[in-house]
């Protein structure tokens, strides 16, 4: 038995506010059904770029009551072969979203448990078929707004395919060795200007490391060492002084680095992704 | 008869969220009635601009449905003697806005059937009768509300006034002639720095024009090329390679200029306005 | 008696949709009770800007119905030992915030009948126990959703202390003094490039100064004089010619400085706070 659909669509994009993108794609909900809640999470997901987009699904999912449906379209192939999908997840939320690396995380902390190939002959807003380029307002949008408001069952989005057949990003693993974490900054919190590691809390506290006492971190940058020193490993930034570095529990139970009250990212001039790699271990006898 | 009002508000403005201004505006609304729903379509268009304004207005408003109330308020001369007013349009929707060229897109491709000038002795918040700049507040919003939770007719709104004085900004039409079809830019896309022309799809078929072939374009800027060459015309983006540049049919159908996965806008220093001249041909025998 | 509480959220926060904290915070608020209200005041505070948070909550929430229950998270202390409270206004609104000056304007402009210190052990969402630096999702927003939903009282969100102890910020107020004002640039507006002024519209009349006529305005940044000259006193920026500055009564009936369809703010390089001086007297025969 599937989680009850709830008349409820949480959106996700990189359209902006700057035109009429977002307006034209609610009216077609709002078109469909008058009562289906629209929420937006966010539209400034940075352009084309499917693993924010995949980090942050999995980040806020959990968050929202089961039987949500999701709507997420950062979709640079849009027009083309790839697949327009519908997914429930093992914990039973709706996905709605092109499959294109989109579900990465969730299939991995949520599971997958069943997807299925979007019928545009029966799904798709018909009024638009001459276009082939905005499938959030044409495709996603309507076919979420008729299963959120319970025009179509899950079953009737489209045809089922393989979880296997699910495209995904590759993703990376802190470990622990002889005392060593090793991980990588994962993904930025663009706005306060912090830097989330893979590395979970669980992980240092098996490692030994205690809050509220130094840890060595060294961070290297496609090899090239870029921060290398002791730097304090606490709950919350607001634990140090204004401007000074920090290595504290973030919201997801991931280490994150940030600067009080500053930008981390910006003071080291540093992005995210598998080349930023980043050690811990316990602090020298000097430092 | 009118299309029953629905008690679903659609604002646009160009408030942003850096201060207080929306969340005032939106005070009026719940404090006139607590369920008329608020949708923003966007607080960012740019600033003074009722080009945009016009156009992204008629960009959404045909998606919602009939007897929706949209509020455009992007207000340069709020205070001065320009008419605040109540439009009713030929295909049902009602729209709340400073006549002045707001309306010049819908009027033309939806039609205008009634317009009204609100009046401000009854229709304005009445706390706020000392200010005069913040419209969108005491009196746009205000009488929005009212009409949207019916405790206004339209024709309460105001007194009518012949359609025939509603302002309008000049539009251009794009013309085939021998072969040879000439437009403008008219409006960007400025979150994917697509440039959309005023050249409809259909213009381009009875050109004699193939999806999927080049065609040659020639752009204007103030009568300097700065554009001359075969691009490919097809349906998407994601039909070329990354980078490279193409004509496609938008969303509006109407063809536009786009980079794929880049900005058409910034690789060639483009605006819009009906000083950017695109003339569109066939291919040379040598391209 | 208190004003009943209304199932509606007004929030304010510096958090931004630049990821996904936002949709983590409704998602829970959705969690708790599917029908209360979420409206979104604003996400573009300036970060870690206390002044700001409490000047746009003051701006804005007298136009809301009583009852409304108003959650602003700007919040540099979070996992601190600054409390955090549940605020009830003498005109019957409801505050859920850090207590680190947020509410200033509000105590100054509504008052402060009850506060109440949030417990943290029933009013924090529990499967969050293990970070510190999220609690517009974990405390804020959950213990907002519960009183808003009607799930818990105002008496329930915590402990009662003294309205004395709330912690406030320095507010300067305005003076007439021989016929001359004295004020501040006490906050912006971003978008416009418009600053605000401390000096009541009411007190300009008290000091004889008269509508569409000069004044002359004397303005000193760390009293180097940057701004000494006559400019126009009048209701709306849209009566002087664009380009022009004006000293306009504004939407919250105090004196501001604007440049017609122009930014006062980059034309004269100026922000605010107590080191802008405003002086404010009789034009010069010679002006």
């Amino acid at each position: 038995m599937k989680q009850k659909v709830l008349p409820l669509l949480v959106f996700q994009t990189d359209f902006t506010y700057l035109e009429g993108a977002v307006a034209s794609m609610y009216g077609v909900v709002r078109s469909v059904d008058m009562k289906t809640e629209i929420i937006t999470a966010t539209h400034e997901l940075p352009q084309y770029d499917i693993w924010s987009a995949s980090y942050r699904l999995q980040q806020y999912a959990g968050f929202w009551p089961k039987g949500t449906v999701f709507v997420s379209v950062v979709d640079p192939g849009v027009g083309t072969s790839r697949k327009a999908c519908a997914a429930y997840t093992k914990d039973g939320y709706y996905i709605i979203t092109p499959d294109n690396g989109t579900l990465t995380h969730v299939q991995r902390e949520h599971g997958i448990e069943e997807i299925r190939e979007i019928d545009e002959t029966r799904n798709r807003l018909p009024s638009t078929r001459g276009t082939s380029v905005f499938h959030g307002r044409d495709l996603f949008g309507y076919c979420a707004a008729k299963l959120a408001a319970g025009k179509i069952t899950f079953e009737e989005t489209g045809k089922p395919y393989s979880t296997d057949e699910i495209v995904t990003l590759p993703v990376e693993t802190a470990v622990l060795d002889n005392g060593v974490i090793r991980g990588i900054i994962e993904i930025d919190d663009p706005n306060f200007g912090n830097l989330w590691t893979n590395i979970p809390f669980a992980l240092m506290q098996e490692a030994g490391f205690v809050c509220g006492e130094d840890v060595h971190v060294t961070i290297r940058n496609n090899d090239e060492i870029v921060y290398d020193r002791a730097v304090r490993f606490d709950m919350t930034f607001g634990n140090v002084p204004k401007g000074e570095d920090i290595l504290y529990n973030n919201e997801l139970m991931n280490v994150s680095f940030a600067v009080s009250q500053g930008s981390f990212k910006n003071k080291y001039g540093l992005g995210f992704g598998p080349d930023i790699k980043v050690e811990i271990r316990k602090v020298n006898g000097n430092e």
